[in-house]
């Protein structure tokens, strides 16, 4: 019985992107061997590293100032990452607070400089976006993140500012269409909406490198993977391989206009039930919700256990909400298919009774 | 054709953990998802980890001192991570330089403290171990390279010393029973005798820790991941999965002990038909031979192409030697049947003519 798949990250991938990656470990490219066994330095693997880099470069539409690398310790990495390459001493940053996450990045950015939060919504448990802040015309980025996959909340248009922005994208990446040269830098961990655990996308405007006068460690240094192709030491070869496919998913499904036409169709399936259905309420704010991960409660919440049951039973799994949110969360990446939504929709109807 | 894979790393695995692995692709522990496509807080997932870490302390005889950590990053990122947390300024720490993976250990040690190099086989192109150097007493630690995957090159003993041993361990952990107490700290990529690549393993005494004075990021901190049993952020399911598979088909197959008699036999094979045929000689020095990573040479070099031709021929991949030492290299790790290795001595013997 097939199983819909709404956890939050590592989350749902394309099941012909399942298919072939569950082939090539047991026979890569007619080597007889499992992709898993491969020299990265193998002309196999190359092509996948190559063809990975040129996808990003495809579907966010990037010029030539711009970056890819492939490294790993996720998007709790980059917030210290971006920092120390970024922000010298003395320098200052700009800082929106929409989270768990945004609050993360910025603890971290504080060891390398000056960080000025322009904003926050924590006043009201990071349920909406700040809007109308003003970012100091000094900063050398302004750091945002993009969906705020624990409070269900997203980033529909970029503050009018002119300072480059630096942006966790961990849970949209690839989702919608970007206006890429707004972007300094853009991370974001694999397993939300681009492949598996295990990888992280770093994409960077040279132009914003190679300013700070600290010591970097080699492997902290963002201009070692660029000058190595992501291969200075041995990349994540299965991690990338797999988020190679998916991005190959994403292209041959019409790229990321089709992708967000998809997911908006999604969303308002499920956020029109959570409206008209008098049993829910939606957690985020309505202008800021997002298209990936969509946060619910239940008016009454001494029925919470029997709402997941009632998914369990529809076979609808990794429903239940974040512990700092309660309730539900219902994360409807790009591989998510309209059937597993309809599915849920169909559970909630039933749950009215 | 069965394909004999002598590749460095990443390397072979054994058969039963591909063909697992590659189920679990397709369907995990009967979820009908992908172990891809799960949260890492499931408690399948946490399984995985838990068994993971006690394989390690069973395989390895850890005491409870010792916590056990799956990073990311490679063993490239302990060399600077590993001082980060275990060396102050202005204290010193004793490197012992036997290839480039030592090299560059040291380079990134001295950002952080005084590194006393207290010997180097540098003077003969890496080809043996240094042996009867003394190790400063006032050493925070002695950081050792225990196998050097390039060269060829093995410490079949530690030196006589009281200070804790931090051991790059990359090539040859699960190969040989160790004397465990005596290491502060272990490190290895998985990706050459333990599992794929995307995942580090680091061991480390908790007495090691916590000494130094220099402010760390968070995710650079040992003790982070000590607290959060490696789950932090978001661990690389998958190669940690493979990893725990790997470790359990040593211990079915009898442990270090048995494994340690298996590459001997093995290693024994590949070296006597080196040392009995007139047209090859080995590279490394016989008392610091490896037991995983035989490099050889053909006397005479012009032969060098139609040698590889021999290999290809038979369906032995990966025998290349790398481009710092020339000639060949055989990696034969613990999942290295002897069965190939014996195919490899056939073409040798063919090829003498």
């Amino acid at each position: 019985m097939k199983v819909h798949n709404f956890f939050a990250g590592p989350a749902i991938l394309p099941q012909p992107v399942i298919n072939q990656a569950a082939k090539a470990m047991i026979n890569f490219e007619g080597m007889n061997l499992s992709i898993l066994e491969i020299s990265h330095r193998s002309k196999q693997f190359e092509a996948v590293m190559n063809k990975a880099v040129s996808l990003v470069k495809e579907l966010l539409s990037l010029n030539d100032d711009y970056e890819v690398l492939f490294l790993t310790g996720g998007a709790s990495s980059q917030f210290y990452f971006t920092a120390m390459n970024l922000l010298d001493d003395g320098e200052t940053a700009s800082y929106l607070d929409t989270g768990t996450w945004s609050t993360k990045a910025i603890a971290e950015a504080k060891r390398f400089g000056n960080v000025e939060v322009v904003a926050s919504s924590k006043d009201k448990n990071f349920n909406y976006i700040p809007k109308n802040y003003s970012v100091p015309a000094n900063s050398k980025y302004l750091h945002l993140t993009s969906n705020n996959t624990i409070y269900g909340t997203q980033l529909h248009q970029l503050p009018a500012t002119e300072v480059p922005i630096v942006c966790d994208m961990s849970s949209d990446i690839f989702s919608r269409p970007i206006d890429s040269n707004k972007y300094g830098l853009i991370y974001c961990g694999a397993q939300k909406n681009m492949g598996p655990a295990g990888t992280t996308l770093v994409i960077v405007n040279k132009n914003m490198l190679g300013k700070v006068k600290r010591e970097i460690p080699t492997m902290l240094n963002y201009e070692t993977h660029i000058k190595k192709n992501s291969s200075f030491n041995t990349p994540p070869v299965y991690a990338i391989y797999v988020s190679m496919l998916t991005m190959q998913w994403v292209k041959d499904n019409g790229g990321l206009k089709a992708m967000a036409k998809r997911n908006q169709a999604k969303a308002d399936l499920l956020y029109g039930e959570i409206d008209r259905n008098p049993m829910f309420v939606g957690s985020a704010a309505k202008e800021d919700r997002s298209l990936m991960n969509v946060t619910f409660l239940l008016k009454d919440d001494s029925k919470n256990d029997a709402f997941l049951e009632a998914c369990a039973a529809a076979n609808c799994v990794g429903v239940k909400g974040h512990r700092s949110v309660g309730g539900f969360r219902a994360s409807i990446y790009n591989a998510m298919p309209i059937e597993s939504v309809e599915v849920l929709v169909e559970v909630m109807r039933k749950f009215e009774g």
